[in-house]
């Protein structure tokens, strides 16, 4: 490709709203443009980027014997409904109804279509495990588009799907993948990182995420400095140490207490931590129950873990006017007087201190020297709060770190979550019995991933594309415009297309100050530059460029 | 890839719905299944012809140096609107709002997103001619899906767009573009007819349809007997013979007419032909003005001639109430009480006919012994009428026959319709002064190429792909399940495989009766068969299919 027929050439400066050096480039560079927020062209230079990404996936999906397919953009709402995903997810559902008055969603993920093609066919225990997997459009209307590819409105993903007869089946290919996750990620030189996380909407059994650490992403997520341990916020677990243990049990009253309604009043009324308080919030469920969920007044509730707990799909907080009609009061709601009447979940932090502090369900009571088990009792005692910084991982007592960091790929266990909801998403056992089969799925954004690469690999001046991504083997650099290097440029140009190389050729008549600046902008792996001023002058073409992999041509 | 483990095997039969062998045996082969009427799911052997016809293409595309790229699937309306063809195009258009309420089309042609890219840079003369393409899903709303794969709501759509600093390059480019396509077409074993057509909503100067021939096809055109003419329906033009030159011009009379309102009745009543009678019909346009439009009897009015002629993007038949309130009746319509008061178009028939009879305004009034020039003229007088079977070529004077065809791809010369009516649609011309570019495009539906090839190349058994489009290589079919024909199988897949050649291993233990129906239904265009039992009882390979790539591999 000559550059100067190139569509797409750089530019000087972007706009103030982009705020990450790596989309600061690859708009600069010409590699991609927004269309309206969140929705980008790929302009010739980013879609050469994305057919390797393409084929580096590509690539590791047919090495595990998974089938390239595609299904329709817009999918039959009536699936969704099956699933009745249309509720769990709809915030971000984009929906489009046909001239016949028919519903469609504009697919974000595949489960349900995936299943309704593979329902057609009966399928028999030697069939299986089967996996399929596409590179389609998905849309996901999402409040807020910062950050570019990375948290773009409509995107390419490679989504796979996988059927298996049994859990264990299911088990070792979920691995199996994982292993080619680690692969395709390490060949796009993305140091990405597995981390166990929360299904959320998807449904199923458990799941990772591929984490490539950076301060843009959006993961947040806990790491064991011991490396022992990696999880996502939403549900890494953590040791709920004893914080007074040491103290007597003692005897329980009530009493006045003139304090605001927050955890921080108690703080500052009692000269006691927070610890020393439960933290009571009442959260109303989809089907409309009213849950009291109890935790030491240190912590921080993880929704995601209670919706877990609760087998709910979404929850929110009461109102005022809810806390008041069940006879206690905002900032003084404690589990004493609810023992029976609604479901308390508590946090295992109940059990972490004696002598807890608590309201007495009226303005300005508190009860004191409240102990878990002997005074009250959750219906349900689990894990639902939020580690952070500092926290102990269960198993080796590591301290735990907060990361961020950009999700650039998932993969979901899905167990029989489908196969129960769908009808005929079974298979012929070797006993004849129809059985449902076990699922899994497995995304990569592929404009994500490309993002990712390019704020992960660059410098002050520009890109630097691992060789597996970039856009071009060689970027051929012509100085001066005499008829000799313009002739040498033109042949060496023709030798390497011959050659099979993929070459961008700086045609133009511009400096080399413009050439070599435009080279660093876009980060092509290798350089050869055609110079005849530069070569008999002496210069060394360090004090030109910055890319390691280069050369100067003699004349 | 093992047939035992490629989703999507064969089925035996299909719903009463599918009117069309290509398509029958698509969905028996298990290469594609509808997901919605009109959508549909590629299953790995469709996306694999997918894949082949994709790269014919882009192979051709690339060879006249067009850039690949991707623009977004959700369009915004306010792009549309700049050229109003949200009013021209909406009865095929499907759109969404985001939760934003922003308005968005779903791509059917992505002219007015190219523009907004490529306005975005500064052109000069030196960028162009520029063209982009790209491979993304688009989306019709028809009204009617059947037909399968050739009249879908959702399809691969391979789109291009070229730019140009003048006419004259623009019509080069074109040609060179048509080249391209009737090599693609070649190479996909379609004789593809290139058959002049109408710009319709797409706006412009001319363009034209890639035809197969095929009684499937929805594109109706004219083609000259000696091969010198060819074209759509819609534009088709021929020779408006003299009707009775040999009879004088006879004084004008009105008189009562005891006849019904149609062209029919007419001809019972005066017992002379249709050909005899002028044809008035009241249209209206967008902009709600009242055309009166006349032609000669045994000829019909095409519309999308008059939409041209006038201008005007869409128009409809006047109501009965409109044409009484005009002051005549309907049946009863004559140009000559009209003349200045409305606009009159007249087709170029109304010169070929001496005393036409018309009627007179009135109930049962006609006027007879009607001559063009001296009675009455129109304000435009063209071609405005359809070509039918038997109608001569205007230049050569052959006989026109009417031909269907599948119009698998089309070409579009625009002109500036796009860039007089989008803002900043320029480049600097040498001179420096900002000139509009000129544009054209240039579509292939890739899914209706797929299912074209499937109607043209198939006999009784099943599908005969062509090389260039085929799923696998080889169909490898092994018969008898001891161990040495096994082992010899197995062998030789494994060697084919590493010559590079894509093989589809039928290594099922079903009956050599299946899996060599199977292999007529899949087309594969070369076979190999192994077999102990077939080689020794000297059984000839014609005996069992009809490939005639075929080979018995000896043990």
């Amino acid at each position: 490709m000559r550059y100067s027929q190139l569509f797409g050439r750089s530019i000087r400066s972007v706009s103030q709203d982009v705020r990450s050096r790596g989309h600061e480039y690859l708009i600069r560079g010409g590699f991609i443009r927004e269309s309206s927020a969140g929705r980008f062209y790929m302009l010739p230079l980013g879609m050469r980027v994305q057919e390797k990404v393409v084929s580096v996936i590509k690539e590791e999906m047919e090495s595990l014997g998974c089938q390239q397919m595609l299904a329709p953009v817009l999918h039959p709402r009536e699936l969704w409904e099956e699933t009745r995903r249309t509720a769990s997810v709809s915030f971000e559902l984009m929906q489009v109804k046909d001239r016949n008055d028919r519903c469609f969603v504009l697919g974000g993920t595949a489960e349900e279509m995936m299943v309704a093609v593979v329902r057609g066919f009966t399928l028999s225990e030697r069939d299986l495990p089967l996996c399929v997997y596409q590179f389609s459009t998905k849309f996901r209307d999402e409040m807020r588009a910062r950050g570019g590819l990375l948290r773009a409105r409509e995107f390419l993903m490679k989504d796979a799907y996988s059927f298996h007869s049994s859990r264990d089946d299911c088990e070792r290919f979920y691995e199996r993948m994982s292993g080619a996750y680690s692969r395709i990620f390490e060949r796009l030189e993305l140091h990405a990182l597995r981390v166990a996380a929360d299904n959320g909407y998807m449904g199923g059994d458990y799941c990772h995420e591929f984490i490539v650490e950076h301060p843009l992403g959006e993961s947040r997520y806990l790491s064991a400095e011991d490396s022992s341990y990696c999880a996502h916020e939403d549900i890494a677990s953590f040791i709920r140490e004893e914080m007074n243990s040491d103290e007597a049990v003692a005897e329980r009253y009530e009493a006045e207490a003139l304090r605001g309604p927050s955890i921080e009043d108690g703080v500052r009324h009692y000269g006691q931590p927070a610890w020393r308080q439960i933290k009571s919030v009442v959260y109303v469920t989809d089907t409309d129950e009213k849950i009291l969920v109890c935790i030491r007044g240190d912590l921080d509730i993880s929704e995601a873990k209670l919706i877990r707990e609760l087998q709910c799909s979404t929850l929110r907080l009461a109102t005022a006017e809810e806390i008041t009609a069940m006879g206690t009061h905002v900032g003084f709601v404690s589990p004493l007087g609810f023992q029976g009447r609604v479901r308390i979940i508590g946090d295992t932090s109940l059990r972490s201190v004696r002598n807890f502090t608590t309201g007495a369900n009226a303005w300005r009571r508190d009860v004191l020297n409240v102990n878990y088990s002997r005074d009250f009792s959750a219906d349900i005692l689990a894990d639902i709060g939020i580690a952070q910084e500092g926290h102990r991982a269960v198993a080796t007592g590591a301290v735990l770190r907060e990361k961020r960091g950009i999700e650039v790929g998932n993969i979901f266990s899905l167990g029989t979550w489908y196969s129960e909801r769908m009808r005929d998403a079974t298979f012929t056992s070797s006993d004849g019995a129809r059985e449902k089969y076990h699922m899994a799925c497995y995304g990569i954004g592929v404009g994500r991933t490309l993002a990712t690469i390019a704020e992960v690999h660059h410098d002050q001046s520009g890109l630097l594309w691992p060789k597996s991504a970039a856009p071009f083997d060689i970027h051929l650099i012509q100085i001066g415009s005499d008829e000799a290097s313009e002739r040498s440029a033109n042949e060496l140009y023709s030798q390497l297309l011959a050659a099979g190389k993929r070459v961008l050729f700086d045609d133009r008549d511009v400096s080399a100050g413009i050439k070599f600046a435009d080279a660093d902008l876009l980060g092509v792996p290798e350089r050869q530059i055609i110079s005849k001023k530069l070569v008999s002058s002496g210069c060394s073409e360090t004090q030109l460029y910055r890319a390691s992999n280069s050369s100067v041509v003699k004349l």
